[in-house]
C-alpha cells in the first residue's frame, strides 16, 4: 500500500549512500571535527555569503530544538511559539524537560505573527512570570504554509525590539525554500534569524539537521550544549558526508522541488475533486478536507494521516510527498481522487 | 597518517551500507515501528533465549545513558559508577543535566566491585543525602578490561539486595564478548542486568546503540522517555537495518573479533618492545606505558591518544583497533615498535 | 494608605507569635521531626477522621506546588490546570523548571471542569506528546470562586477513570472552607484528593503550607523530595508551632471567616455602588468592575490590585481582606464607595 | 536531656520575636520589597562599605545554595567544592537537581585550597567534560574550621585567573567571623567573593539566609531565579524584620560570640579529659575523638551527633553550641567530661 503519511518513510537518496560507501574505510576525526563536515559547511556557507555563521550537525528535530533552546534560555526564560508549534505539541515535553515554558500563541495560518509576540511579551512583565527570551517558528510550518521575507523581517523587528532570539526550525526548509510561495533565501535566513536549521531527515538524508548559528552569543560553547544533551555524534562525519552530498549540485533543492511538484499534482486532483484545504497548499504537505465517505474509500488503498475532524461528516487529512515519491505512485492517488468525483 | 585513536573513525561496514542501499526507496513505518527494527530485535532475541526483553535503537552513547538513567531514577536518586565511568567523566554532565548525582567509587582495574556498591549504599542512609538507586558499569570498561560471569553475578546479587537497578553500558560490548577474558553471553547479560546496551557505533555501524531491557518496570513507557530526550529517530528503520545486518551471520561478533585480534598483534609487539600495560590488554583498547623518547617517535607516524602521565618520563598511551583496521596498518605500527627496541 | 492588595501584608496572628515566644529556648528535633509538628498534625487529623494521611510543613506556595508535582510526575508527565492556574501564570516557570508541562485548559468561573480534563486527556494519546498524569486545582480559585462537593467529586471521578492524581492547592483553603458557597470539609478533601494543602501564609501564619497526602504512593519518600527541592526547614518546628496554634480552638477557621466577613461588607458596598463582579464574590477576594473615573478616585486613598481591563472604560479590580483587616479599615473603603455613587 | 546536636534546635532570639510582635498588624509590601528588608540591607551594607551589593533574603541553606548556583551556572557548568561540602553530601542532590555536577576535591582541614581548584580546572579541558565555572566554600566549614584572609585572597586569585565565580556559604558565618582564628570582615567577603551568605537560621533567627551579591552579572535578574526555585517568600518582610534585629547593635555578632565561647568551655573540658580533636576547635562546632566507653556514658545524659568512626575503638563526635546555649547546660557536660577522666 502506497504511503503518503510522511516524508521520512524512505531511507536516503542513492547519492548520499554512494558518498558513504566511497569513504567506507576512510579514517576521520571524531565528533564533527572532520573534513566532510568542514566541506559541507563550506558548501552551505557559499549560499549564505558574508554572514559569519557556525554550522553544526545533529541527528533529529526534537534533539535539535531542545539543544538550541537550552543554549538560548536561562532557567526562567520562556520561548514563544504558535499553539501548533512542534515544540508545543509533538516533542513529549522535551523543552519543558530542559526547564522552559513554551508560551503558545494562536498564530495565523500556522504562522506566528508580530502581534502574537507583542501580546506574549506584554503579558509577562514581572518576576512572578516567566520571561520570554526566544521565538520559535517553523518553515514550512506544521501545516505546510511558508513565511515570506516580509513576514520574517517583521518578526525579526519585533524580536530585536524586545531582545528575543529568533529561532527558525527548518525541518522542512527544503520544501519551504522551493515553494512557489517563497521569496526567502538561505542568506536571508542567516541575516534575519539568530539560529535556523536545515533539515536533512525529511529531505533525503538518513538523518541529520544542520544548525546554522549567526548569533555570536549562541555560537560560543555550542558544542558543550551538544555534548550535554547527547547530541554530539562520535561519527559526526556521517552527517557531514550527507550534507556534503546534499549541497553539491543543489541536490537539496532539487529533491525538495520534486517533493513539492508531486504535491502539486495531488493538489490539482483534490481541487478537481472539489475538496477545499485547511490552508493554501504550497509545499509538500497538503491538507484536503474530505467527506467521510471519500475518506473511507481512500483509506482502502493508501496510507495517510487523518489530521482532525472538520465538522460532523468531514475530515481534514494530510498527504505528504517526498524526494522519493515517484510520479506513478502519485498518479495512482490522482486516479483514486478522480474516481471519487465520478461516483 | 594511520590512526589508532579510536574505533569510530571509519564510516560503516560495507554490508551495512549495502543493506541500506538495497532498501533505498522502500517505505517504512516511522519511529522504530518498522519491520527492520523488528527483524533486528528478533535476531538479537535469538541469542537471548527465554528472557522477555524489549529492544530499542538509539543514536549514541551519551544519549542512551541519559535516557536509560532518566527511566530508572527519581529526582533524588543517584547512580553508582566507577570514577572512570563514562557517565562520570566524559558526558559533559549529561546525567546531572537530567537531575541525578553520579556517585563515583574507586573500582578495581576499571571495574566496579561489590564492595564499591556496598560502601556507596552504606554512606547514603537518610533523606539528607541522595538515594542510590542504580548501578552503571561498562563492558569493556573505559580501560579495556572485561567483566567475568562471576563478577557480574556478584554485582547482580548486591544490586538485588539493595534494590538497585543494574545497567551495563555495552558501547564496546562486541570487544568484550569476543575477548579471551570473557565468559559472558548475551543471554547472561539479559538475565543479570536490568538494562544493557549493544553498541553499534564502535563496531561497524554508522551509529546506533541497541538498548535491551529485561526489567518490566523500565520496559513500560520507555518510548516516552526516548521521545522526551530527543532520542527517538523519525527514521528508526535506519538503525534497524544496521542491527539487522550486524546480527545476521554473527557479523557483529566477527567484526569485534577482528578488532581484538588486531589489538593482540599490537600487544605482542609492545611486550616485545618491553612496554608494560596500565591493565591487562584483553580487548581492542590497549594501554602501553612508553618512555617519552619512544612516545615522540611513535607520534611522528601514527595517531593515537595520550592517556595520562605514568611518571616523570613515562606516559600511558592508548591504541585502539576496529572492525576496519587492516593488518597492513597494524604491521606498520608493529615495525615501528620493533624499531624502537632495536635503537 | 490602607491596603486591600492581598492577604499576606501583615506579619502573623498574635497567638502564633505568643506560641513561638513561649517556646523560645525549648530544644527541638530538626527537620520537622519534632513534637510541635506532631501535635499540629494530630490536630489536623482530628478534622479528617479515618483517612490515613501524611502531613508535612513547607514554606510557601510555589515551593509546595513544585515539590508535590515533582513527586507526582515522571519526566514526560504533564499536569492539567486552568489557564488562570497559579502554576500556569505566576510561578515563573517553576513547574517547567522541574521538567513538566502545564496543560492549560479554559475552565469555567476559574474552576477546572471534568470536560476540561477529558479534553486534555483525549488530546494526548501517544508517546509523541506529554502524558497527562495529574490535575491541579486551587480552592479558593485564583479569582476567589470555590468548588462544591459535587464539583470536586466529579473531578475525582474523571481523575480516577484516567489514572490522574488530583492535587488541590489550598493556599486560600481557609477562605474556601468558610465561604457561604462551600459545602466541603477537610475530611472530604482527604477523601477526594490525593494531595491537598492548607495555606498558612495567607491566613495568619508568618509562612507555611501544610501538605496533606492521602495517596500512599506519594506519601512514600516525600521527605526526599522536600529536601531535594530545598523545601525542608532545619527549624521545621517553627512551622509546626504555627499550625499547632492555628488548629487549636478552630483559630484557622475563625480567621478565615473574619476575612470573608470583611469582604462581604465590601461586596455589599460595591453592589450598592452599582458595580458588577468578574465572578460571584463568595470569599476574601472580590473583583468588582469599576468605571475608570471611580478607579482613579479609589486609587487616591487605597491600595489594591488592578486586575485587567474589562472594556474601553471599565477595569476589573481586586479587593482582598485578611485575618488582620479591621472593620474600621473596611468602613473607610465602604464610605469611599458610597461617595462614588453620590457624586 | 540537654542537646548539643546542632545550633538550630531553638526557636529564635527574644528580640527577634519582639520585633515581629511589635509589627504584628503593620501592612507591608510583599515579596521582599518592604521597608524592613530595606532597613536590614542598609544595616548590613553599613558593615560592607563601598562595595555595591544586592541583598536578598531566602529561607534555608539548601534553597539558597541551589538558587545561587542556578544563577551562576549554565547547563554544562560545574561547581568545585570540597568532598565534605554541604552541596556535595547533605542536600539530597539539590544541585544536580538543577542540572549541575559538583566536582568534589579533597581539601585540607575542611577547606578548599588553590591547588584543589587548579587540579579541577586542569582535569576539565574539553567539551566532553563539564566546565568548572564556580567555586563553593563554607565558612565556618562543615567541620568548624575557618578561612583566613590570606586563604580567601588566594582562592579569589585562582578563581579570577580561571574565570570562576566564588560563592561562600555562610550558614555559620557568625561563628566564623567571631572565631579567634578569623581575620575576615563582612567587607572583605564582599570584596573577595562574588556571592556570600549570612546565615540566620543557625544564629538566632526563625529561619533565613541573607544573600549578598557583589557580582553585577549575578545581581541581574536574581529575583527571577528566586521565584523560579520557589525561594521568594510572599511575606519577605518576616525575614527582613529578623535581619533588621540581628544587625542592630551587633546582635548577630554577639550571639555568635556567645556560641563560640560556650564551645570553648567544652573544648577546654575535652582537652582536660585528654581527647584529641578532628580539627582545631575554633568555632561553635567541635569534634572530639572519644573512646567508645566514654561515648556510651556521654550518650546517657546528652544528645549530640556521632560523626564517624576514628578507629576500632574510638569515635569522632560533634558538640554544637548556639546563641541559646546556657552556661549551666555547658557546665553539666563539662562535669560529665571531668567525671570520665576521674573514673
Amino acid at each position: 500500500m502506497i504511503s503518503f503519511t510522511n516524508d521520512y518513510s524512505e531511507c536516503a537518496h542513492p547519492l548520499i549512500l554512494k558518498n558513504l560507501a566511497e569513504h567506507c574505510y576512510e579514517q576521520n576525526a571524531g565528533y564533527g571535527l572532520d573534513n566532510h563536515c568542514k566541506r559541507a559547511s563550506d558548501l552551505i556557507r557559499s549560499y549564505i555569503g558574508n554572514v559569519n555563521v557556525d554550522i553544526h550537525y545533529l541527528n533529529g528535530g526534537t534533539q535539535t530544538n531542545l539543544t538550541v533552546l537550552s543554549a538560548m534560555l536561562r532557567p526562567f526564560d520562556a520561548v514563544i511559539s504558535t499553539e501548533r508549534g512542534h515544540i508545543n505539541t509533538h516533542e513529549t515535553g522535551a523543552i519543558e524537560g530542559c526547564g522552559h515554558k513554551v508560551l503558545a500563541m494562536p498564530g495565523e495560518d500556522g504562522k506566528l505573527t508580530p502581534a502574537d509576540i507583542e501580546e506574549a511579551v506584554q503579558m509577562h512583565f514581572s518576576e512572578h512570570m516567566v520571561h520570554p527570551a526566544a521565538v520559535y517558528i517553523s518553515d514550512t510550518t506544521e501545516i505546510g504554509s511558508v513565511y515570506t521575507k516580509a513576514e520574517l523581517t517583521a518578526l525579526r523587528e519585533v524580536c530585536t525590539r524586545h531582545h528575543l532570539y529568533l529561532f527558525l526550525d527548518g525541518a522542512r526548509l527544503g520544501a519551504a525554500l522551493t515553494s512557489t510561495a517563497n521569496d526567502l533565501t538561505l542568506r536571508d535566513l542567516a541575516w534575519l534569524t539568530d539560529v535556523f536549521t536545515i533539515g536533512g531527515t525529511k529531505n533525503g538524508a538518513l538523518a541529520g539537521e544542520a544548525v546554522v548559528i549567526s548569533n555570536d552569543v549562541i555560537q560560543r560553547d555550542f558544542r558543550f550544549y551538544m555534548k550535554h544533551t547527547g547530541a554530539m555524534n562520535a561519527k559526526g562525519f556521517v552527517l557531514g558526508m550527507q550534507f556534503e552530498t546534499l549541497f553539491q549540485n543543489r541536490l537539496y533543492f532539487r529533491l525538495a522541488e520534486h517533493a513539492n511538484n508531486m504535491a502539486q499534482l495531488l493538489k490539482d486532483a483534490c481541487v478537481a475533486a472539489g475538496f477545499p484545504f485547511l490552508t493554501k497548499p504550497v509545499s509538500n504537505q497538503i491538507f484536503p478536507v474530505v467527506d467521510d465517505a471519500s475518506l473511507e474509500k481512500l483509506q482502502k488503498d493508501f496510507n495517510f494521516e487523518v489530521w482532525e475532524k472538520a465538522d460532523e461528516d468531514h475530515t481534514i487529512i494530510r498527504f505528504v510527498t517526498s524526494w522519493a515519491t515517484r510520479e506513478e505512485q502519485v498518479q495512482e492517488l490522482v486516479q483514486a481522487l478522480k474516481a471519487l468525483k465520478e461516483n
